[in-house]
């Protein structure tokens, strides 16, 4: 495919105008083609019209036609891989086996979402039957299922060019909940999202959804990212990024004359903590699977282990050993913007300058003429200076960890309560340890979107238990994940339908099930039927 | 029992002090004793401790301990029946019929909750297997339930002294879901909430829930009211009032250093259209049936329909000679307050200064000492003054309705689109006409919780389908309902497990479902044992 370096409405691309913006190669510093044109108010308008306008044909669509264009977006990708891969690689610099991974992980994500709405119990379909006999009043037949909210605005993540961008979870469960998603492309990834966005053009005119169903903007969050979120035809939003650009947006989505959803995973420091049996046990080999967790994608991760609580004593110190010399021998890598690689530089410093912090790797040594590489840091410090100390809690995006060493088991817990929400925490133990730490467990239950023991938080299992949120500030929204099947609910609500007459009534909700679905009549469950498709 | 005009904090009183606030009887416009003592910010935060040290142990209850403790509050509540009915007409001058209907509903909901959370699918378990041959990674056990967000913050509302007061929905779902619960009384009812609060209170007590589950808090909403809505400890807030008080606490919880859910139930003008077969059939019926939803309760209700679209011509005619007779013979009722009727007869004023505007039915004639009794009010316009005129589509909230004239059916189909969220809309049709309108339908979806088919928007029924929700301004979040089952979701969130250890499970998510809940394994639904108990 030819890139063109203009966004994408509708079937159509918008006007070259304004200022063009310019790719940059990571790795050298060098400038990509072609330079991409920032859409305008204007654009954003039309687009969003658009959006509106398809809507209101696209969610009425079966399901099953939404899942064949979730599933015609997949091939499409498969179908230009290497060429997609090549462009995210030089955009990014992420190593092609990564990207691929990443790549099926995104087409993963697409036939998943696919899947769950042909099975259809996301729908909450609920069905009370009528009583013409009860006293005082009789009862009504009252049946609800979940519909989906509107045109949804996706702000594409930095990090995840594929997985968590134009085709990614939140545009596939976006699509899957009938709203139609219009993508503020991200602008370190312009090629990329042209590619991926232009296959989705197509995917949608093979599919017969209407013209507006999928748009993507080229330009700055400031701009036009403000310009979405304000738009009255968006009604709501998914946003992957800092805590700075998150929290921005949803101020104003709330400010809205009509305030509207705003779903921003904004990060974490990812807590973990080793306890003594686990560490005595197996000191090296947590060691090794927490160095390859901070280090992975140059420690790009919203999931990357941030910090480490561990118990002061000989089994920490072979722990420290291990971690250090694997972190001091791991060559720097490319992170995927200056700006990026020098606040990390900057964060790494800013906890430094707190007196009983001391770093253990020695900072970067080679030469960086691009401004772009990213030493591995490993910090120390003690319980006390952690708790003393605010800078310490916030996250430092990249390959760093932070090791507090805790001389009380209670520091622990005073940790665990003291910190702000989290995507995860890690807990290493042996299993009675893990039964004996219930009161870990239940601090952190309360802190984070997902638990996890004896693993590494890094690799997101996209399936249908996962969780991918957690309490302000990892998210805007801890009622939400945005991976996961779960996620279809972020776009959904229920609408109730009294005493309707059947023929007039969705399929969902009719009262021989003709679509076979799980349902909640009077109360109780009914699986719906056996050889309803089962999402895979 | 005897009233000490105290709020209740944990298993105690607040001290008095500050100026009191006097209940005042609507119908006399007397004070009532005794006087009520403002809560200050001193006891917003003992409450708001006390709430969430107890949240910690409330929330690890088994689900059938709070389902007792549900239970036990309507046992309570019906054993003193006759003294808070009384008191209850009192304060806000509803007839003891309907009172005593309100506190069936209200004890009817305590005991819905109480049995949802014992049958459990509420808390969407999901459970999807390990695949440890998975290439290129290992797949990991993941698992995941809903648990509950917090203390949460209840604002009782004027017009439902019971069902949406002290023990109402909200109270009822957020204690099922496991939070703690603190209610700000509203104003115009304290007698009734310090009894109903003291019963609470004594069912905590009987139930050994921790001190701090449930406290009651007296003052104006302006001061303690933004006070606990930004209280770091509180973390949602469940409010059902006007538009004005619900985007204020909309805002103060969206400006929180960590935003928080705040669903308010701000009322409707709930759109009846009818449509000209149903009129010729039996427009002397739906007369009869809307004067009844439009004047029960003296209008009082946020599912009062307020606004009729009818076809021009005879059979409109007759519908309208009947329902302007039904309106001017309707006795006046007496409102909540005197605020409230004042705010009725200004709301009814101001669609009276509009050009093409008439009333149909006479201006109170009847002394009004206490400035209270409000005459039933019907208006008619034409659609044209209608579209253009933003004042004719707000909420007058009282015994009034406005019908407007379409002769085209495209106005209706306008006016759908044009009106803002809804609670409710209503059609009135023939079955076929209804098939017919699926373009109506379709319109009214994307506007409303609730569709009713050729009947009442007032009269919500407490089941599982039930939505008592809409897109905002009906409430600031359309995702929810503030009536039936599904009102649990709003204060829940997931939170997963990963590879963790069967015993370290909660009982919710181990292996062999001892709990025998409804549940999604591998992505199928899975019904759980049939010997669970039911909703009822």
């Amino acid at each position: 495919m030819k890139l063109e370096g203009l966004s994408l409405i509708g079937h159509g691309t918008a006007r070259p105008k304004g200022e063009p913006m310019h790719p940059i190669n990571p790795a050298t510093g060098e400038t990509l083609q072609p330079a991409y044109h920032r859409a305008d108010l204007e654009d954003v308008d039309r687009a969003a019209q658009l959006a509106w306008q398809a809507f209101r044909r696209f969610r009425l669509l079966p399901a099953a036609a939404r899942a064949r264009l979730l599933r015609r977006i997949a091939e499409q990708i498969e179908a230009h891989a290497p060429e997609i891969q090549q462009r995210a690689h030089l955009e990014t610099a992420l190593p092609l086996p990564r990207l691929q991974a990443e790549m099926a992980r995104t087409c993963h994500q697409l036939r998943l979402f696919a899947s769950l709405i042909e099975q259809g119990w996301c729908w909450d379909a609920r069905v009370d039957h009528p009583d013409p006999a009860r006293q005082p009043v009789p009862k009504p037949d009252v049946r609800s299922h979940l519909i989906p909210l509107g045109p949804v605005a996706v702000f594409s993540s930095s990090n995840f060019p594929l997985a968590f961008s134009v085709a990614g979870g939140d545009t596939a469960s976006a699509l899957a909940a009938g709203c139609t998603v219009i993508v503020k492309a991200h602008q370190n990834h312009m090629g990329t999202s042209e590619l991926v966005g232009r296959l989705i053009q197509q995917a949608v005119r093979e599919c017969d959804a209407p013209e507006g169903t999928f748009s993507l903007l080229f330009g700055r969050g400031s701009e036009i990212g403000q310009a979405l979120v304000r738009h009255p035809m968006i009604k709501a939003v998914g946003f992957t990024g800092s805590r700075k650009g998150g929290r921005a947006l949803m101020d104003a989505a709330a400010a809205r004359p009509e305030p509207i959803p705003l779903y921003a995973e904004m990060g974490s420091i990812n807590p973990v903590f080793l306890l003594p049996g686990a560490l005595h046990e197996r000191a090296e080999a947590i060691a090794t699977g927490l160095h390859g967790s901070v280090t992975l994608g140059v420690g790009q991760f919203c999931t990357c282990p941030g910090l480490i609580l561990a118990p002061a004593g000989p089994d920490t110190d072979r722990f420290l050993e291990k971690l250090s010399q694997l972190m001091a021998n791991t060559p720097p890598g490319v992170m995927l913007t200056s700006e990026l690689c020098a606040a990390y530089h900057a964060g790494v410093e800013a906890c430094l300058k707190i007196p009983g912090v001391r770093r253990l790797t020695p900072p970067l040594a080679q030469s960086d003429p691009a401004g772009t590489r990213a030493a591995a840091a490993l910090l120390v410090t003690t319980a006390e200076v952690f708790l003393a100390h605010e800078t310490l809690m916030e996250e430092v995006f990249g390959p760093s960890t932070l090791v507090v060493l805790c001389t009380e088991r209670s520091q622990m817990l005073e940790i665990a309560e003291r910190i702000e929400g989290q995507l995860t925490a890690t807990i290493h133990a042996t299993p009675e340890e893990l039964l004996e730490a219930r009161d870990l467990v239940q601090a952190l239950e309360l802190k984070v979107g997902r638990l996890v023991f004896n693993g590494f938080p890094t690799g997101v299992e996209v399936c249908h238990a996962m969780v991918h949120g957690g309490p302000y500030p990892a998210t805007s929204d801890g009622r939400s994940t945005s991976v996961g099947t779960r996620a279809i609910l972020r776009f959904l609500r229920p609408v109730c339908y009294q005493n309707f007459p059947d023929a007039a009534l969705p399929e969902t909700l009719q009262e021989n099930n003709p679509l076979g679905l799980l349902r909640i009549v009077d109360g109780r469950p009914e699986p719906g039927r056996p050889d309803n498709p089962v999402a895979g």
